[in-house]
């Protein structure tokens, strides 16, 4: 089914017009095209979905932009989201090695595109590996990793995580490695003057996007976060300004666990989220006991 | 509608038995709440959702935990979340002044707790902020600064800054102040050695969620990041091992932009997704134009 139809499930989208009585789309496009932007970088908008397009054309430094009716959600569609929440997993296991749709590999990176990002700095880069030998240059970048993070742990506790499997960088047919330039945007982003580490935020909620939506469309998504920073960024000739945010192993699954693997194989509980929440300022010593 | 029900469209559930032979849930808990572990914060596992109920329970300290078959998505549930996730903007100023739902801002928490973390770790804390006099003191900081990132610009690109309203943290009813807890899970946390800040990205994504989950509730979220980190910090009495991550603004909305506002508004243009994907490693100078 091709995205954007569901069909009769959609309250009719209200065109511009009618609220706005502004443009066209490509009326916008030109208008668009015409703003001068010290921090523009494309000839012109990508448009993520139709959802996206503006109603509210630019005409000039300060456009007169205005916000539309809000598209609500029925009960239906609140429940496939916190469905898709709940059944989304890091999968380190249970990845077949069939091929990853184009048309839906797309789909997946526009979600991550369509990410929040400070100042609209829009940071993040998508390298999709799929390069055997590259592969596994990175699985022994990680088992050289692994092996020092094992000795962290004594005892029983280190016994148990040799047990544990904690990537699928192989057993998945695709590797995304999703980063974030420190300079896009130029030397002043706003939003970022007084955290610098906003734009790495920007990113991580495209990875949160990105592993939503992988899930919605039966593809597994596990975070590997155990590599010396220095071997990926050499394997993956990252330049000085890009960093390395997120190591994703992509793959279809036909099994996940029903809760979180680590919680499944008694390696942490999950938290109460009543002993998380708190009123107007920090209360207690840390809040979960530490 | 309570969270859990959408009658006729889920495809019926599996029970642990069908797929693993294991135990009831109520037995699932007394085995948890048996384990010995040595990070284990609570005395036993918080249930996200009917989805997240372990279904196979750990016995020992290498519990036979299984995979169970994996939830399958309908196209109309993909579109919804897609939709969602297209339909969501950072708010500064449709904010209603309505208050929020205790149940639905529940349902939205839950979807924050249901974030991926690194080891589990689950660093969260969500700090609800309806208090009028902590809000304008909160806001008094916004501006403080916001008139230092402000002078961060010249010329036409300043008077630009200036016209854009850039919070809704007094006209929202309710803010959210998202923090992470450096030291959750003790000295060594597994999937954190060789990156100390994943705990901060974790945190991110449950903040990703949260927005998205706001979204199809008809809440709108808006993320304030001028501030002093030091500000904050004194006002929300954060101790040492906290980070704020996130600062939050929440409401009703009944209108929002068709596309992000700051691109509405000429600020900056959405990038070309194909100009950010690359093949196997890095391409191109710094992948965008900078």
């Amino acid at each position: 089914m091709p995205l954007g139809s569901a069909p009769g499930r959609r309250p009719p989208r209200q065109t511009p017009s009618q609220k706005t009585g502004l443009t066209t789309w490509s009326g916008a496009v030109e208008r668009v095209r015409s703003l001068s932007n010290a921090e523009s970088i494309m000839p012109e908008p990508y448009v993520v979905s139709e959802t996206a397009r503006p109603s509210t054309a630019p005409e000039q430094g300060h456009p007169p932009a205005k916000p539309e009716q809000a598209r609500e959600f029925t009960p239906t569609e609140r429940q496939a989201l916190y469905d898709v929440i709940n059944a989304r997993r890091d999968v380190r296991n249970e990845f077949l090695p069939d091929p990853v749709d184009p048309a839906m590999l797309r789909r997946v990176l526009e979600a991550a595109h369509a990410a929040p990002s400070v100042g609209f700095m829009q940071p993040w880069n998508f390298i999709l590996i799929r390069d055997a030998a590259r592969r596994r240059a990175v699985h022994a970048a990680f088992e050289a990793a692994n092996a020092e993070a094992e000795a962290m742990f004594e005892g029983e506790k280190r016994s148990h995580y040799a047990a544990l499997k904690l990537e699928g960088i192989l057993k998945a047919p695709l590797n995304i490695a999703v980063t974030c330039d420190r300079t896009r945007g130029g030397k002043v982003v706003l939003g970022r003057t007084h955290n610098r580490d906003m734009d790495l935020y920007s990113t991580v909620c495209a990875v949160q996007n990105l592993w939503l939506a992988a899930r919605a469309e039966g593809l597994g998504v596990g975070w590997v976060s155990i590599f010396r920073q220095q071997d990926l960024r050499n394997l993956l000739d990252l330049p000085e300004n890009v960093e390395l945010v997120a190591y994703l192993c992509v793959g279809h699954i036909d099994e996940a666990f029903a809760q979180p693997e680590l919680q499944a194989r008694g390696w942490r509980k999950r938290l109460d989220l009543d002993a998380l929440i708190m009123e107007d300022r920090w209360q207690g010593p840390d809040g979960a006991g530490g």
